[in-house]
């Protein structure tokens, strides 16, 4: 047997424990594995509820699905296009109630269990507000840090923050195993949960396979797991030149009319893993006509994704006043943010 | 963007249609991601039941539970180690009533939607006879070959017989992409369908972000077929040496009186991926020291799974009289059946 359990599962793992200062660390298959296996460890049961920004990528609400519950989405705001405490805790404050230590949908009937804030093109959001709006309403915060590698909030590295945190490690993403992800947290007992979980819940014996309850086969292969402890090496360069590059459009849209280059929030430190421009209202309705050319050109820009209350699937579950998430979603503008990309290009 | 997407996926879905004779190749991320989106793609709904051999991997029955469905297990036979045919004929004829063109479940009242048979240890079940069972009873075939790449019965490739196939490249098979697998259908529409579910459900589009409904992150990374195209080359060698192997075993082991090494059913081409001994009636006793002994030398040896019906997470779904599966797992030993082992091991 070559094995998927491997030398390099391990090493990445601790290597990813000791860069972003999680107690624990456990690789899985992708970053969708990790938030479905995040939400079932922190109470996300069949017929729940779990806070979702609208302003994310769908495997997020995926993944609430997968748990037999309902995603139930929440505005961004402008200063991190992350969730926003200020309109969450009034919303929550006005529709639910708190007993037994649960937070109840009044309208639905159904407990909210879990806030699963995302770092967007990884900048962090407003986590200590979160944080305390979780904690008054009895919400377990969940942070979807999917983009946000190398990115930290008040000096820390998110997705250390809440019970636990997702990272990925796609394709796309600041650094890559091809596909990967890790699930972080500093509980031991839920990083055990984690790592049993995503191995099909198998009980650990040199030859018998016994398992005591319905699992999965979320496992990193250790081919991935081996490129994610090579490409951890190079994240700091690959930050340098994230930042650098940051630096190159600020100084190339100084003066620039139809919008402004989105910076790092307040006392955080981002990956820029994608580099954007917001357009000011007055000029949103090009975004469509800037997108066509630029692809004819052949570079690579994108939008933000489509709202997530807007797609099909989606459309009939829960969902605050979405003002600021559907106005940005018409004025976001990702452009070309790799690495090595420099000033003559 | 270094993509999960990539060339090497589609070289080794071309690949994979080659080897195996099926029309259609969706390469997943395991043989686990396969069966669950080939159950959805069968049909098989929240409150279904779904026909599982108990000597089986787990991952059978877990795939079962992502679908909302029951699994309801099914006796095995000695001649291939699967599913038997005529026993499960016999048992459909007297629990089930066929009506609307579905399989009802009479003490239940649930719908049989699926027969999901494993080609056990690269073994093809009677795949002709479960067949016309499926087709008798109006139940869709599925077959579960993961174990089984290489394996012909009545020289077709295990996997295309069904409405759908899957196949695995887990660590321990007879290839390896690290982690992998593909679902196998010669059904155009199903192979699309199967294309869009593992990749999120994105409707394609330079650059808009939509997905139609609830998909999932089961695509293969490019790294890993990669290793797959490598690895499918390398596939005759492995046969011819799982072979060679297996015809030691039988010089060895000839005169023994504790058991039989177990050969490939009538009008089959077996893979030989994990070799089995089959210990007597009288012997089965001496299967746990001998795997105590065994692994104390440092041998990997292996028994079959602990029938499924038997797991705590699984001991309340329906099932038949399982007399042959529960005495089969007593007596199964499977030997060492690396490719790289020769005479002098």
């Amino acid at each position: 047997m070559v094995s998927s359990v491997g030398t390099y599962v391990d090493k990445f793992e601790r290597m990813l424990e000791q860069y972003t200062g999680a107690r624990h660390a456990v690789a899985v298959v992708n970053g969708t594995a990790g938030l479905h296996i995040a939400l079932k460890l922190a109470g996300v049961m069949p017929g729940d509820e779990v806070l979702v920004p609208a302003l994310t990528f769908v495997a997020s609400a995926n993944a609430v699905t997968y748990c037999g519950a309902s995603p139930h989405f929440v505005d961004s705001e402008e200063a991190t296009l992350g969730i926003d405490p200020d309109k969450l805790r009034e919303y929550l404050k006005n529709t639910t109630e708190q007993r037994s230590g649960a937070c109840f949908n009044k309208k639905t009937g159904k407990v909210i269990r879990v806030i699963l804030p995302m770092h967007t093109f990884g900048h962090p959001v407003r986590l200590e507000e979160l944080l305390k709006v979780a904690r008054d309403f009895y919400i377990n915060l969940v942070e979807d840090a999917a983009e946000s590698i190398g990115s930290l909030y008040h000096d820390k590295h998110t997705g250390t923050f809440g019970l636990l945190g997702v990272l990925s490690f796609n394709g796309n993403k600041t650094i890559t195993t091809g596909g990967g992800g890790a699930i972080l947290t500093n509980n031991r007992e839920l990083a055990q949960k984690a790592k049993h979980l995503t191995t099909t819940a198998k009980i650990p014996h040199a030859w018998d396979y016994r398992h005591d309850e319905i699992g999965y086969n979320y496992r990193l292969p250790n081919l991935n797991a081996a490129l994610g402890c090579a490409q951890l090496e190079h994240l700091p360069g690959f930050l340098e030149s994230k930042r650098r590059l940051y630096h190159l459009y600020q100084a190339a849209f100084q003066g620039f009319i139809g919008g402004d280059l989105f910076s790092e929030p307040a006392g955080c430190q981002s990956n820029f893993w994608l580099q954007t421009l917001i357009l000011n209202n007055e000029h949103k309705k090009e975004l469509e006509p800037i997108l066509a050319k630029v692809h004819e050109e052949k570079f690579l820009a994108r939008p933000a994704w489509t709202p997530l209350n807007q797609l099909a699937p989606f459309q009939h579950f829960p969902s605050m006043d979405l003002q600021t998430t559907e106005n940005l979603a018409q004025r976001i503008l990702n452009l070309p943010s790799s690495t090595c990309l420099g000033p003559k290009d």
